[in-house]
């Protein structure tokens, strides 16, 4: 296995691509191609989260692909801001104003810029396609909450010509195949009705990280349908496998079934599976991609088998 | 994942081990330690089999652990040979002759240098553990055929007293935590017994393998009892999971079974799962370890995640 650090926008040390190529062999392919898997964690714009990065790198691996992790444009915040962003919260308004003026957005890290990362992605994996032994025509996208919208709204807009223009690029080199969505956010409209009826810790992230991510606190309507990957489902977009917990507290699961929705409208195929109990941002679910005891889901932590035998319907190896 | 080939003895360029070593995370373990798994390709020590080597490193990488792949000493044979020296046998006694006049043992790599490898890896790995964040206590064994027969020997020797003089270390510094033992060869007597009853060109393969491992075409009853796991089993023993497929044409399934009796009588702790339909050789007998169609097993495919849940508890990680 080949295991390197690439970075993607020259001056930058925030946007990278951790690789995870298999060796060829003899009496493995024997200098056929695999597919790939691009992993996107989640960390609400604010960061990019390692739980969900290198254990599903190394899942997937485990089923004969290259996986790549994307570290995409976020805030940039550190594990100890993250997170104490999380547990200084106390829902006052006094409380909220002053993150919102403790974290302005930041141009280089808003909309429509960590999507257009995902292009970047895709551009270096296929400039190294031969010395990888990289399958071109099958590179699918996995990501988590904010990572899983990313990489929904990188699929509804791939084939944009702002986007090729922007990369110098054809449309051709930045089609993925194959698209999985762990706990996403699919509709901001959702998100601001359910603002109201969150516990006020919880509505202050949303504000946050609407502000770094859109510029707004409460997106408008005219950003509301841009951003949403619900309400730009194409007929171009690739296959989807979709997860959730019911119980998730931060991102309601009515996210990932409204994406269902609109998949079903346009007749992508999909696949979902809602579990009933777990939580937001467990990865995995198992004890690889746990930091604590709670994030170990014995039901919800099956979904990656479930993607794996999805994915090897599409992406079997050339055996 | 940081991936490093390390090799184990000076001067020499056919035995190392290969990394397979987790990130460290504030979001995941913190700075704690993580077991780890050292796997054994087979290939009748003439040589180590790829399909077994990354593939499994990779599945128990993706449970959570640190992962090894132990290129112990072989005769050496390269892909072309191994597989050419099958294609070429024909069961004739002059063709085997002449195939033994080819290959004569080398000292450097007969019994008991390829068990020695072993402990090799595990000073190695015992000397990065604070680097690399190893727990010391669970380091677990992972061979498939002569890679599980020299596993399993190794744990039968662990703590023998001529092997702690050769390495200069402790009983502690060689001590293995868990065994897993894919489609083993455990017993020279019954593969003697075995050899008038296989096909010829598959009894060349036995002579050949005998003879550079054990310096005999058919090993005296000295070697075979001192060759043969399943008649060395010590209450020093780690707890063992055992696999193989019924219909293996090569090594024959009661390997297996004379190994689980053996652990019956000693009272070491033991899993078996024997699948009615397989090969040998198959490693883990999913995509991900196939370079053909035909070592895909549906069944058989399924012992390495039940591998994984026997492993879990045993090697948790500190959550």
């Amino acid at each position: 296995m080949k295991t390197e650090r690439i970075y993607l926008i020259e001056g930058r040390k925030d946007v990278w691509l951790d690789t995870y190529i298999w060796n060829d062999s003899q009496q493995l392919l024997a200098g056929k191609t695999r597919p790939a898997v691009i992993v996107l964690p989640g960390g609400g714009y604010l960061q990019a989260g390692d739980n969900e990065g290198e254990p599903t790198a190394l899942k997937f691996a485990s089923l004969g692909y290259h996986t790549f992790v994307l570290h995409y444009s976020t805030y940039g915040l550190g594990f100890d801001e993250f997170f104490g962003l999380f547990a200084a919260m106390d829902g006052t308004s006094e409380q909220t104003a002053e993150f919102l003026r403790k974290y302005p957005p930041k141009p280089e890290t808003m909309w429509p810029l960590p999507m257009v990362d995902v292009g970047r992605a895709f551009l270096k994996i296929r400039e190294h396609a031969e010395e990888w032994l990289v399958d071109k025509e099958r590179i699918a996208l996995c990501g988590f909450s904010a990572g899983a919208h990313n990489a929904a709204m990188y699929c509804a807009n791939w084939n944009h010509s702002r986007l090729k223009e922007f990369l110098h690029c054809s449309g051709e080199d930045l089609k993925p195949a194959a698209l999985i969505l762990s706990y996403m956010v699919s509709d901001y409209g959702l998100m601001n009705e359910f603002r109201s009826k969150v516990p006020p810790a919880i509505g202050e992230f949303f504000d946050i990280s609407n502000q770094i991510f859109t510029g707004q606190i409460t997106p408008d309507k005219h950003t509301v349908q841009t951003v949403s990957p619900a309400r730009n489902v194409t007929e171009e977009m690739p296959p989807a496998f979709l997860w959730a917990c019911a119980d998730d507290t931060l991102v309601p699961v009515q996210n990932t079934l409204r994406m269902a929705q609109a998949l079903a409208d346009h007749k992508i195929p999909f696949e979902v599976h809602i579990f009933e109990q777990g939580a937001h941002g467990i990865g995995l679910g198992t004890q690889a991609s746990a930091g604590m005891s709670n994030q170990v889901f014995e039901d919800a932590g099956k979904w990656s088998d479930l993607a794996g035998k999805w994915l090897e319907k599409r992406f079997s190896l050339p055996l």
